[in-house]
Order: structure tokens, then C-alpha cells, then sequence
């Protein structure tokens, strides 16, 4: 086991900044926080590159020390490394997953993210994806980062579980559309209520932006339109809680 | 319109104590933000005490001015009292609403949340249950304060739609039972699918801890339990999550 001291040694420093999207990029890692996503990881077959472990921190058994290159920190490295409030003792740099080389197959269920912004919600819902078993989810343009601590913390381990991939979701639905996947957009004008949707092997949702839904253009290439109603004086459902509520009913009949 | 210039006015500092539970639970105020909330709270005839405008804030009409006493206060002390890192330009000072006299009746439906703990997820859950036109949503032990700040802000004004009442969860589960209301727990163990529900014109559903679920003397004393298929390969869905799904597909044929 390797050990660090210093605020300015230099693995620390280049480790810390993974925190901006930019060095995430350039690198093609990013930061694991707690044993629970660790774990996930190194079942889901990710690539650790560090595994760094407060000096208190006592693991459960040897099998990380058998793996991986370990790093000790004091607890002072460790606050200065994490992005919570409460570090959970142990951190690892991994590598950002591959994609797969076929990003569309046949009857497959996919998931569209057209501009969610906030990396809570965008983590919430590839959770919720990964629960409702899609075979993957797309990032469109202005979707928060999948790297972001609050958006890798928020899936709960789902990003290792099923293909996240950023895309032009022009060229996702133009796919679905060669493959005969039907592609449903959330609208509140013209849509269907989605207790009439029919049975659909496959299909393709997009969900959109926080505040402005989904692009006027991805609509108007979708197949059809869909709304979940509302019963009460709310004007609308938290975006990923509406993606739950779209992919159960979607799925009802599965 | 009044004007507070200094950090140190007592009104100010009164205010500023409405951060914390204690204060709030004192003198049965709390704050809002920003416009969408303020005239959510006046339109479903909640009271605002006072009403505190950026100095550079400008609003559409006159009619705050007709209703309120106003205060303007420099862009310095609104972020003093803001708890976001972009405040709106305007907050309240919002009385707690009262009680209704009757909190259970025959046929209604209600959410009873079990100690969740997050105010975002409680927040949206309030959201949703407003979404899903239910009649109440009562607040056991352990769970987040309703008037907390991130609270009231992800309940996006549902806070004002609907009864959201602090109770004993054991009462409540009394109460539906004498009025043939079935209690349903989500559970994960000797649970029916949700989707071989029977319809129900009333239900009380019990949500809990997002770590822990429902506690095991509510599961024994529901009339059943009940649990969302997982399809893929997570543990859990998130609380607000599973319970819009679960409200939504309570009320399929609603």
C-alpha cells in the first residue's frame, strides 16, 4: 500500500481534478465515492485505476488489497478528495465504460434524455431506467454530465448496469425509426393519455428539459405523443418521477 | 415600502432565525422563494406576513402592494437570506396552514410517509401526491420538515394543494381501518405485484425511509403489501420514484 502525506503531492492534485468535467474528459476516468459503488464497479467488470482508502477505514476482508494498487490518505486528504459531506472512507479513480458497438437492436428499450440539467435527476433516472430493465439510455445535447459526483452518487451503481451513451439524438431516432422502434415523446398538447398506449415490444421514450420538456422538433418526429394525467393542482411531475411512472406503464404488460 | 439597509436589524435577524426548525416551530411561520411560490401561497389563501423585495427586483403589477406590507432590502442582505445560490428577488414570511378538522374520510385517499428523510425527495413526493389527486398526506416520525427550505422548494407550491399533516402513523392507520380504508405497505417480502391490484376508490398507502422502508409494525398491521416489479438490475428505486408509480398505477381505472 502506497502512502500520502502531503497536500501538494502530485497524485493527489491530479486526482482532485477529476472534480471538473473537463480533466474527466481528458483523462477518461472519473471518481467513485463509497464501498457500495466500488463494489458495483468491480462486478460490472469496470477498470479501477486507484482505489484510495482513509488511514481508519477498516475493510471488510482482503480482496481489494489482492486487486487493486491501494493508497492511504489521512482523513484530511480524503475530505479534500471527496464531494460529499460525509466521505464514506474509500475512493477510486475508474475508467469511463466503453460503448457498445451496436447501439440499436431490434425490439430493444431505450431511454432518451433531451437537456435534463440537473445531475440528481439525470442519476435518479438511469437508476430508474436500469429498474425498469431498458437495454439503454441516451444523452442528448445539454444533458447533465453522467460523471458529475452528484450524477454517478444519484444512480446508485445503475451506470454500470446497462449502456449510457452521449449521442445526437437526431441519429438515435432516426435508427429506432429504421428498426421500427416507436419513438414517444412527453407533450401536453395533442398527446395521448398513456393509459391508451397499446403493448409495444420495443420503444424508444425521450424525456426532456426540467423546465421546457421535450424539443418541439423530437416531437414532431415521434411516432406519437404521450401525457401522464393530472388528477390533482400540480402543473406538472418532477422529471424523474414522470420517467418512472411512463416506463412501468410502458412495461405493464411485460 | 419599507426599507432595512442594516445587517443588523432586528426584523432581519428575526427572519434570518426561520433558517432553523426551532424558530419556525416557535412563532409557526417559514419562508418562501421566489414568485412561483408566493402567489401560490396567496392564490390557495395561505397568509404571507411579510413580503421582502430585492431592491432591483421589478414586478410585472401593483398588486403586492395592495395586499402586503413590503419590505426592499440591498441584493446583500436578500442572499443573507436566501438559502439558494440564486435568489428569486423576492421572498415571504408564510404563516403555517391550519388543519382540517376531519383528517380521514370514507373513500379518500392518502399517503402516509414512514420517515423519509431527504427534503427534496420528501418535496416531490408532496408534488407527485398532488399530481395524483390525493386527498392527504400525513408526515410520521422521523421524516423531513414540511417547512424546511428545500422542502417547500421541491413541492414546487403542492405544499398549498393539499392537507400535509404532522401525525402518529398509528392513529392514521386506525382511523382508515375503522373506515374500511385498505392500508397498503410497500414491501419486498410476501408482497403482491403492484400490477395484480385490485381497483380501490380509497387507499392509504405507506411510503418509508429510504434506507429502510416501511417499518415491520406498520407491514403487519397493513391490509396488504405490496411491491414494483424490477426488471433490470437494481436494488431499489428511489422513494419519490416508486411512489409515483405506485399512486399512478393505484389509480389506473380512476
Amino acid at each position: 500500500m502506497k502512502h500520502i502525506e502531503s497536500d501538494s503531492n502530485a497524485t493527489l492534485k491530479q486526482w482532485k481534478k477529476l472534480h471538473t468535467k473537463k480533466e474527466r474528459e481528458k483523462t477518461g476516468t472519473f471518481l467513485l465515492e463509497g464501498p457500495h459503488l466500488i463494489e458495483e464497479a468491480i462486478s460490472s467488470g469496470a477498470k479501477l485505476q486507484h482505489v484510495i482508502i482513509e488511514e481508519n477505514f477498516t475493510m471488510e476482508d482482503e480482496w481489494l488489497k489482492e486487486k487493486f494498487t491501494l493508497w492511504s490518505v489521512p482523513t484530511r486528504l480524503m475530505k479534500q478528495l471527496s464531494e460529499t459531506e460525509k466521505p464514506q472512507g474509500i475512493m477510486a479513480v475508474c475508467e469511463m465504460m466503453e460503448e457498445p458497438e451496436e447501439r440499436i437492436e431490434k425490439n430493444g428499450r431505450y431511454l432518451l434524455i433531451d437537456g435534463v440539467q440537473d445531475p440528481g435527476n439525470l442519476g435518479t433516472i438511469i437508476r430508474t431506467a436500469d429498474s425498469a430493465g431498458l437495454d439503454g439510455v441516451f444523452l442528448g445535447e445539454g444533458t447533465a454530465d453522467l460523471y458529475n459526483g452528484k450524477t454517478v452518487r444519484s444512480t446508485q451503481g445503475s451506470l454500470f448496469h446497462l449502456p449510457i451513451i452521449k449521442a445526437d439524438l437526431r441519429e438515435i431516432i432516426a435508427e429506432c425509426k429504421t428498426l421500427d422502434i416507436p419513438v414517444i415523446s412527453t407533450s401536453l398538447q395533442g398527446a395521448v393519455d398513456m393509459r391508451k398506449l397499446p403493448y409495444m415490444n420495443g420503444f424508444a421514450l425521450i424525456m426532456g428539459n426540467e423546465g421546457s420538456g421535450v424539443q418541439a422538433e423530437f416531437q414532431e418526429e415521434s411516432s406519437l405523443n404521450v401525457k401522464i394525467p393530472i388528477f390533482g393542482q400540480a402543473e406538472s411531475l418532477n422529471v424523474s418521477v414522470a420517467t418512472g411512472i411512463l416506463l412501468y406503464e410502458l412495461q405493464r404488460n411485460r
